[in-house]
């Protein structure tokens, strides 16, 4: 297959746009990776995601797939052949689609809120949600990876890509509030597994540093309270 | 397999619960149905789904899966010898859990906020939200359906189970607020799809009667009203 056939449309500090990158780099499938500028977005965004308009979308042979973990199965079943990402087992995918799904409409939203808090009742309860969530985490890892280095064993699966790429900015999360979240205390497990999964060859490519993504999300931070003070 | 091995636990106005039952069904799987009385919640869910504390919840050989349209992935891929639900090519898979997740994330909490509305201003924009959704869900029926009866073709698949489990709120939707939303001008394929979709032997059964679900929103919307007149 050639490069061509394969294209992410996506911006580097994403945690979503990795999720499929990091699929491809375990599959050993190389793609083209398209910098979408956000503003404006490209016609050829508009035309592949014209529901959501949102980054990533895969384009295999033209085809647009959009939805991060939609994205990630998809590239499960069209190179099943390598690296399979999904357990075998109907009951152990049911258990990472879970934890896929909580991570995203739980425990993300925790960290996010932690940034835009306005008051300190807020910034609160939103480091209360992310530290009850890890323990859930941190839980469900000791049950999935049965001592191994990750959530699919002993390589990267489902669960590993859902969550390590919320990494760069739970790091970044972490230095701006003050607060640990991945705590060797109180998550000794998700500590180690976090330093293992940021090294591995199909993650630290993608993964952005901490200093520049927290440059970024200086940007990112100023323009949201500038609109928020607009709001009031 | 012994009917004592597969349980659901839900409640029947729930159109959540109706996915994994529809899907059983689909697969010839006899199940035992335990209502749920919700308060106060059996230990039984409790112990099932500690996360959520949510119906519904597969009890399959004693191990629970959670999440309706986890679980119903889950009962494809358990009795995958019979009826698929999933489409079997990647890109078609991708794209009915695309549209699964559209119809749980835009559309349907655009009918629920049509019923919740508690201005002119409010109903207006839910309304034209559900409009809007299901307009794409008209294009996406005939993209899918190529001609046949189903999303899933000449059977009931996915995204027929992520839609249809809705058709009895729609019709108490529909009725309460004067407004036909499966129009068969608007929507002249999705209004036939979903007389066809009511009238199968996997569906009738499970469907509840509008009249019935009518009394019962009553008296959740009373419920709805007086919590919100609280909180003022």
């Amino acid at each position: 297959m050639s490069k061509q056939d394969v294209k992410i449309l996506g911006a580097w500090p994403s945690p979503f746009v990795m999720r499929p990158r990091i699929a491809l780099n375990l599959k050993g499938v190389d793609y083209d990776f398209i910098q979408e500028s956000m503003s404006p977005k490209s016609d050829l965004l508009l035309k592949s995601n014209p529901v959501y308009k949102k980054i990533p979308v895969l384009i295999h042979a033209d085809k647009p797939v959009c939805e991060s973990l939609i994205i990630v199965q998809y590239i499960d079943e069209a190179w099943s052949s390598v690296h399979p990402i999904l357990p075998s087992h109907p009951y152990d995918r049911a258990t990472a689609r879970f934890w896929a799904s909580y991570i995203d409409d739980k425990w993300f939203p925790g960290l996010r809120d932690i940034g835009k808090a306005q008051t300190d009742d807020e910034r609160k309860a939103a480091i209360e949600q992310v530290l009850e969530g890890t323990a859930l985490l941190e839980e469900a890892y000791a049950k999935c990876s049965l001592g191994k280095p990750f959530f699919g064993g002993d390589k990267i699966g489902y669960i590993d890509i859902a969550l390590g790429c919320y990494l760069g900015w739970l790091r970044v999360t972490e230095r701006n509030s003050g607060i640990k979240i991945l705590d060797e205390e109180k998550a000794p497990g998700l500590a180690k597994w976090a330093e293992i999964f940021c090294s591995d060859p199909a993650v630290k490519d993608v993964m952005p540093e901490t200093e520049k993504l927290a440059e970024f999300a200086k940007v990112v931070m100023a323009r949201f309270k500038a609109e928020a003070a607009g709001q009031k």
